[in-house]
């Protein structure tokens, strides 16, 4: 049965690279199996071009690997607090994309411009502040994972599936790894759009919340009119 | 006969993944038979991959679906808008492409900035205002096409087949599903050009009226003499 | 022997397409043979992928069509004032390439700020004026070519083969229709690399003489020492 | 034996065209077999669809040619003086990829605004001051050689593989010609999402040093952790 997460989330961080998300080795997909209290991530370091799903490695919530040759990716406790924190979520991924580590550099939230961004966020994306010299030097990826937590204080993760780790990149996440890369898509691609829209007019605001509702939950919630879903 | 209709529309949504004006679901094409009084659309939320022409939607012009298994896209009433008020159109196409829904989020109308625009939009392509939070709760898909109906109070759709709804993105028409979506196509070519130049020079202002009907002209109306259509 | 000129001006036009320097039916490339007086340029407004090498269409140098069924490109007297005023070019391009086409909408002289540009282009690319209004009604295409003799009072053509119409588009020449298209390719190149610089720093200058001149002579000239060419 | 580092010196210039570093025949890397006092770089002005392993030219350290057919790259003193200043290095490569172009035009090192940076680079990266006239008609590319070696007083450079020449571009080193070109191509990376910060935010400042040393000393030096190399 482990066997099935292990595809689905080699599968989902393949999917990075095929929606040119990451370059290189950067880049990493995880997923919980919450009744085995089993989480999946890639490995460390590894060229997704030799990457097989057996590769995949296997550890409990606390990070003690079960399973796996390889050294789990170096982002492991940013997972692990994020999966800790959002009890909800079943997935979540890293990647380097250009536009939305451009904003993160930046240390500028993603503004809500647009209907292509209110469809699938529910407001302005999160940029965390920066970890103190101390946090860093500490215990630097879990300390990465309890900032997001702090900085989703009074944000619904559930419709904020999204964060800008300050002068670093995004972090993602869904119901499963594929959902967590589907967003880690979306993110991108409203983050390339909004940096051209933000170089035409400066000091734009983020649409109405009107039109950011209307957005939003036409496609999400209980109301959903949008897809095929509801048919039938 | 319909089965030709669906055939095109279906060609016509595709060939927006082609021309790259597309990501994941978004966007669509319809076109209307004007004489059998039926609109044929893309579906809503269906992948492109897995589309095929027998998807495609058949409604009335109220909007009620003739044929068909799956829900049409949730912007037809907005198509639909169009149809009626704009009287001489056979397609109707919607995206989400990256530089024209920049302008849009911007709420700039694009100005005319050179040739290439005025080969194919005679004039500035103009941006609609923000609905109202009224309008938006009551009928928001309809009401989005009867402000673009608004905003053309003085310009003439037969040669200005393109508008950006404001914090929302593109919609583009034409004699027929074909036309809609090469128009989005030029549209998006000249977003990115003119992107470009109002950044390396601000206040640009659009080109001499004399430039402008030279362009336009020599492409269209009676006295065209570009391409082999004169000819023969 | 025309046919020799048809495949070479045919392939230069292709490979328009190839180096992404076109989209639809824009951009054209003509030759001239001089001894026999014939020039040849692409048809108007035909799809690149239909295009045959037996469409190109020849013409004397005062633009009566010689051989062809289809009519010529509507650039083509611009070309023939090329031919005039140039005497030593063998080949015209055109394009609508993007970064290119955005500096001459902004009406900006490309500047030389790096050696990329000084390899090529001795010196920064100028920019037209604009057309009065009198010109665009009288013979526009004439006039656009002469408007570009006009702008090259001064500079060498043999020296800086591209120049920017303003609020249109890029124009190149060269010893054949091949070379003209590699110095579309060159001035695409230098127009993207040298935008994105200009937005990182605002009035930069032209480069240093001594810099310019030592790299556009290493390439060009008695005393090249870059390539091949000089050696055994 | 000689064979084997021609064909790696091949193959790290064949990957500068398959990365997207260059174009046409731009571009260079090199590699030394300091045991045996050989350089072997690439021959000048070759088409890279042409080339072929037995084309690179094999030369010693004062630039003697010892072995090859062409003319090797114009850039041939500029990598002799890298050798000789940065005795650690292995190999050497030259690129005009667009964005690292960009900010050497714009005459302004590349701060390190983000984490992709410090895995690679530890610290900004440093720009060289132009270059005297007199230095430029005396030995243009040996001068360019010394130059990047005087702008790196007081800067480590195997722990800083990247330079931007001041109106030129870049040249990356690494320990063999393989790495040189990987350096490249995160640099180019690095080059275009910060290009996108700085116009998110003017005036963005260096990363703290404690993030800085977390990224880099996590990938590089004895307490790596990062990867699988330092596992089992």
């Amino acid at each position: 049965m482990n066997q099935a997460l292990k595809e689905k989330v080699f599968e989902a961080n393949m999917a990075l690279v095929e929606r040119g998300l990451v370059m290189h080795t950067f880049g990493n997909v995880s997923a919980v199996d919450r009744d085995k209290k089993v989480v999946c991530i890639k490995p460390s370091g590894v060229d997704y071009a030799k990457m097989k799903p057996q590769d995949m490695v296997l550890l409990d919530l606390e990070g003690q690997v079960l399973e796996g040759e390889l050294k789990p990716s170096s982002d492991t406790k940013t997972h692990l607090a994020l999966y800790k924190g959002f009890p909800d979520i079943g997935g979540v991924a890293h990647t380097h994309s250009g536009y939305a580590t451009a904003w993160a550099q930046a240390k500028r939230p993603l503004p809500c411009l647009g209907t292509t961004h209110a469809d699938h966020f529910y407001g302005p994306i999160p940029c965390t502040g920066a970890l103190s010299e101390h946090r860093i030097q500490k215990d630097y990826e879990k300390e990465t994972g309890k900032l997001i937590i702090e900085t989703f204080k009074g944000i619904d993760y559930r419709h904020m599936k999204a964060v800008l780790v300050a002068c670093h990149g995004p972090f993602t996440w869904g119901k499963d790894a594929a959902e967590a890369v589907f967003v880690s898509a979306m993110l991108e691609a409203v983050a390339r759009t909004s940096f051209c829209s933000v170089l035409l007019k400066k000091d734009l605001k983020n649409i109405q919340q009107a039109l950011l509702d209307k957005h939003y939950l036409r496609k999400h919630g209980a109301g959903a009119y949008y897809g095929q879903k509801s048919k039938g």
